[in-house]
């Protein structure tokens, strides 16, 4: 395992939590000219964009667990550097919840109450949507995540342009989810508010590592069985590589 | 006909009626920070930008019957196919319909009646518009749409940008329709809201198919005339890929 | 002079107006959930952006009066072919605004004496702003769009990407200027609505004839001179197109 | 040092400062469909974007001292050049002001005081944010600023697509930080509103020298440490442009 893989993919993670995060805690409902969640989503579509073109030559830029697993179960990552990643873009997003806490607490009337950017479901949902809701629209929308990911990076798309696809992607995805579950589709970035906001944020994190996960596997093996790839067990990595 | 670009053609129909009309039902009018047309707007746009990259080198990424007929009218698809693009698009929009009622029946308030994104005219118009705008907006809408894809995906235009531009222009039409008929521009988009909520939605489906697809039909011809392309009839199917 | 050339930039001229003016007509406004002067600053840009892709290998689109004449000032369009693409231009300008006439009057409530996305200063600048500012603006914004038409299109930038330059900076054109003049920049775009709304946006038309192709004409001087390009008096048109 | 790099640095920082503090004092709380934060933050990213394709042949399009300072550091920028640029840079930034205050002014209601765009902390916070939170925001920001500058600028990001990661870089960085100080993490966009307001504006200026450019030098370090490319000092300037 390269260390300099790792540590892009943790300041990359960093850099998705912090903004993506932060754009919510500090922004999102500023009085009479907030960015509201159109704002939200598109930030942290941006973090993915940004970092995609600045590490995916060293890394390629997962800055997810969902999508490491997925990637590793569509044949385009190999099972052995999967954990390294996970426990760096864990420690990327705790450290973004730190720096930002170290930020947001600066301002009148901060309370972590509110909630910190923190993922729920139920009664901690943004729009109290039931358990059953918040499971479905993860699983599915980290499934299309990775659909989208293993797709705009296959060796017949148009080089270069998987950047714009996968972040835009993930501004979308939060254009649809947030109301649902302030949404995930990444447990590290689920992890980061948790640690900080406590109780009932850490009570409900399994949900934000077990729906993902269960989503990128199978969008990773959606698409690898729709583009008629070789299997990574017989033939091994394919040589695309993930998000560049 | 390949059943691998079927299936493409299903799931990118999914995405496009899950995540777009999802954004409606779900996020548009969240209290305070909803994220409005504007962010409606921008989820259509994205869902097609993003499939255009993931699978637009495996079924050329048409997601809407008045784009496949479109394209054949414009000499860019064989019409022999036209016929199970179209249910596969249908199919997809009926299963998105499907999912996102799971997900937003779970949560308090929920309600069928407030329109589940279907779309409509006259009473049904978001903004009381008649049925006569509505035609005159989802006529010129898809014509111009088909305009922007037949052009973006020439043979002269640059490689590899044609999703933005398409994709972008559907978020462009939804800047501009929404008030009107909730924009279809798309006949499968419409039919799946249309069957949940039936009664209004049902009758004035006959519209949105039949408006985008004379639409799309008009594009397609105007702009192989512009651009002088041989006919398809004539010489065989031009090699440029429809959405790449 | 190609016919087929006017008919593009009629064609991307009457997109322009369109659906420009026509998501400010239509959309900006709508209750809780309108698209604000963001989402018609991002119409405007994503027309120029579409068409771009679409007819700028036919064209060049230009779309504009002052874009005409500020690339031959620059010595990148041959003086000879400015009338006819004037003249294209207003045509589609003018039938755009009939048929976006003919689907807003539709709607309840329509009054064209709520400006129907007219251009005009003091007292008929939404936000009240003078004639002096209203000249300001609309020849700096002017100038920076030429001079961003030209660099974006010079033969030493990236291929492919002008067209996302040249629409993005038509909408940050928009979110900067429509407070001041509704945004015009483009003759064109604002003849259109004014032969509809007559009287004082008839009166006012004259400083959107005359700022921008100001405008136009310092933006591609300024350019040239600064990127030492060869005078197209003295070696001819330079081969780079001048939107693509 | 080349008389045109610093005449394209001028007037690349005239476009950031003017159309970007042009859409906050302008547009963003315009009455009803005001732009607010995320207008202003699509507005500062898009005048990076435009100008990095139309100028980033000619000057690298750095447009802010820090990223001058940081390419430096980063071993991408010949120290000797950093002066001319910043001041380039400072003169841009300053008639832009100019120009904005003569269209500014000529509204009813125009007021100095409610800030022109200035940065500020403490009691000058948009949200009141303390000196420490500012600090920590603006040297975090500068430094991913200057790390996506680098990194999608390397020899293996794709070409061409830098000016969009680093355009949009700049707007995420804007959604995060604006309650905070306005956002800054450009000393020349601070300085040129700060010398028309005074007092307050210019009594804080320092931290938007300070804290940008010691984060902009982390950040170029922090790349070319992970990158591992040769150091400037021992193997001289990189032959990657800055941002192209």
């Amino acid at each position: 395992m390269d260390l300099r893989k790792c540590l892009a993919e943790a300041i990359g993670t960093f850099w998705l939590t912090f903004a993506g995060c932060g754009s919510a805690v500090i922004a999102a409902a500023f009085p009479q000219v907030g960015i509201g969640l159109l704002g939200v989503a598109l930030a942290f579509g941006l973090t993915v964009l940004t970092m995609a073109y600045a590490i995916g030559h060293i890394s390629g830029c997962h800055l997810n667990p969902a999508v490491t697993v997925g990637l590793a179960a569509g044949g385009r990552f190999p099972a052995r550097d999967v954990g390294p990643y996970i426990v760096s873009q864990v420690v990327g997003a705790v450290i973004a919840s730190a720096v930002l806490y170290a930020i947001a607490s600066g301002a009148p009337g901060f309370d972590l109450a509110k909630g910190f950017a923190a993922n729920g479901y139920g009664a901690h949902s943004p729009g109290q949507y039931s358990l059953f809701s918040g499971l479905v629209a993860e699983v599915v929308l980290t499934m299309m995540f990775l659909f989208i990911i293993m797709g705009s990076t296959h060796g017949k798309a148009p080089v270069g342009f998987a950047p714009i696809a996968i972040g835009l992607g993930l501004t979308l995805i939060h254009l649809v989810g947030i109301p649902v579950t302030n949404t995930s589709v990444n447990p590290a970035r689920s992890t980061g508010p948790a640690l900080f906001v406590g109780g009932w944020a850490l009570a409900q994190l399994w949900l934000f590592w077990v729906a993902p996960i269960i989503g990128g596997v199978l969008g990773g093996i959606l698409y690898r069985w729709l583009s008629e790839e070789p299997s990574a067990q017989v033939t091994g990595i394919a040589p695309a590589a993930p998000a560049e």
